[in-house]
């Protein structure tokens, strides 16, 4: 009865100070910790938390690897991510269809569909240089642009409605126009929902609803991940049936969230010959563990929405694991991250006999000696302060054209 | 590019009526539908719509079975569902330990902590008559408790904190003292993040965080309804290894969100003797399907959130085939729902022979001739029109003990 007392008097308190207006102070809580001596947690977010820190992916790269046991290392990774994309296997699918071409200055840009399943439409854009002569075969570039960014603003096309973005496209996230002024084709696709794939975002302007589809796939046994993915290997596959194209150079370039389908591809086909990777290398387990910071109104935040979640991801690998088995195919980073993750991916390059293959740039702010270099960050961040720790400068995040161009000439030359 | 020159006219359209506020017609666009001739959906949500359309059940009750084809038929809904909630299985783990004991009038309520999973502690209460003398063993019930209600809330016990719950506790939500009341021995346990198993909500009231814990879990491969039901299995093994309770003579108790672990402790469990089903029987992969009314912004919002999300749930079997699977166990529905899904499970009663078994009651408001009887519900639905569909009366959403507790004599008879 004591203790009932006692928690009468601090509810009475606790409602008094709320009543008042007190501010919740949200730098005291910004570490999950238990009191009890046995270090057990009675709150569930507390024992979750520590899940989490108990997880050690099944396939991370592993320093110390001999180039035989890397090989077989790489086949675990890619039958690891098979096994998460879960990527149907259906047969007899309709040819893909051009629906439209435009002439620009010096290319053109066709609208293609792919029906990759059934009851489903892909659109997706191919810009081909005019000076492309009859049985010529050039590299190509998959684009795979940004959350909330078109197809057609990676393309430099105008938007096909103005509530899909601004109505000229901005240079900075421009993917394919660099490409095709190189004699490259390049292919965009748009991620699912966004666009001319978006639901009823053009009459009620919501900003794109990303999360509904995910969830209805998650219900499914499937993730977002997994259906873009899909769609942007159909293309790609289509792509290795061109008859202007080079399948023995074929490249894959994600900006932001299109990193994610990069990764994805880069694993489950080995045939792709380069990667740009356009974004901080994160590590993804790593950055759950620490950003536990609640906001003012008290609530710790993931750091981002179901459409990155893929059930058991974190159990398997992580990025720098995932970039680490491309190795000794091309690679090149062009928004840094920490020296810790990149070391691994040199190290993996090593290995593999690779080392002048893989490349990386940190972000203009952070290229020279104020560059933060922890092997292990703290808990309690909150999404500013992990930026900061993680060397990302947010504004100036866009696509690195005076990085990738260089590479491209030393990788295709 | 006449293509252009139209969506150019159309995007300037919208951005005008935008501008002079005219509002979006959810009822226009409540059909998910496609203008394609071949039927395919360019849009995203119309896909996974169609995906969801298309799901059949894998185990779907058939109501042609044959007392032997249902009993394997059982068999494979019992391991179905052990396969979607991955319990760990654990050896050695420490005994629970009492750590407080209360006498209220007529019967004890003690505190109790069990320690299922490394670093977890999970809280319950035990209410015990005053009554049982020394040998004696009683039936037991184990309380499931609702979204946002505490075990305190259903073991009519003050809240440990303001923030937690009103001071007094409803009794239309107290699940356990009338059935101390009745002789019998009752167990409370939290949902995950409820009452003092949560987080920070004591210091910032901002309602329960459940959908931070079930993120986390589905990251890591597991979900919150396997996290909850794991724990509550735990609580059942104990109470199975107590003194004074009857292993022959355990019910299980579920309200609202509570009747989800019921069902998975009802499957995975064949020992429990009876089920107390307080909510309305809903067909969930139905209410995924009709529930595509947007809102005033334009979203078409998913039924429930992520902490109700079990990947590939939907395509193995639904909340009727769950329970239709209980037969010839005693089972009660205290708050309807469509007489379909009630026939279906008056079938499988029926063909194990025990349809005295199964009862069923409807909210007082459609007990009787003013019921919806739906074969098939229309796609456009909003969570309003769905629940005046399907029988269900959210403001009357509380404990039936007039209707379980004369079930409860017929069954202990």
């Amino acid at each position: 009865m004591k203790t009932h007392a006692f928690i009468c008097l601090a509810s009475l308190f606790f409602a008094v100070s709320s009543l008042y207006g007190q501010k919740f102070d949200s730098d005291k809580y910004k570490i999950i910790q238990t009191d009890r001596e046995d270090g057990r947690f009675v709150s569930s977010r507390g024992f979750v938390h520590s899940l989490l820190k108990n997880t050690t992916p099944e396939y991370a790269f592993n320093e110390h690897f001999t180039k035989d046991e890397m090989l077989v290392w790489q086949t675990k990774v890619q039958d690891g991510m098979k096994e998460l994309m879960k990527h149907p296997t259906l047969q007899n699918l309709p040819a893909p269809q051009m629906v439209e071409e435009t002439q620009r200055d010096g290319y053109r840009v066709q609208k293609w569909e792919a029906y990759p399943l059934p009851e489903c439409v892909v659109p997706y854009l191919v810009l081909i240089p005019d000076a492309i002569v009859a049985d010529e075969k050039v590299p190509a570039v998959l684009c795979l642009p940004g959350k909330g960014k078109s197809k057609e603003s990676a393309a430099g096309e105008p938007e096909l409605h103005a509530a899909y973005g601004p109505s000229v496209t901005e240079d900075r996230f421009v993917m394919a126009i660099p490409f095709v002024r190189k004699g490259m084709i390049a292919v965009v696709v748009d991620n699912p929902g966004t666009a001319e794939t978006s639901d009823l975002e053009r009459f009620a302007r919501t900003g794109y609803q990303y999360d509904q589809i995910a969830r209805v796939l998650l219900e499914l046994d499937w993730s977002y991940l997994g259906f873009s993915s899909y769609c942007s290997m159909h293309v790609l596959n289509w792509m290795k049936q061109h008859d202007h194209i080079r399948q023995d150079r074929l490249i894959a370039c994600g900006f932001s969230l299109g990193t994610e389908p990069m990764m994805v591809l880069g694993l489950m086909d080995p045939s792709i010959y380069a990667f740009i990777y356009n974004d901080f290398l994160c590590n993804t387990l790593e950055r759950w563990v620490v950003m536990t910071e609640p906001d003012q109104r008290g609530v710790r935040k993931t750091p981002n929405s179901i459409m990155h979640l893929i059930p058991g991801f974190l159990k398997k690998f992580d990025f720098p694991d995932i970039v680490a088995a491309f190795a000794p195919r091309p690679l090149i980073f062009t928004e840094g991250g920490l020296d810790r993750d990149f070391n691994k991916v040199k190290k993996a390059y090593s290995i593999m006999g690779a080392s002048e293959n893989m490349e990386f740039h940190h972000y203009a702010k952070f290229e020279n000696a104020d560059r933060m270099n922890q092997e292990k960050l703290p808990e309690g961040l909150n999404s500013k302060t992990y930026f900061e720790l993680t060397n990302v400068d947010p504004p100036a995040h866009d696509m690195k054209m005076h990085h990738i161009l260089p590479w491209l000439d030393k990788i295709l030359k």
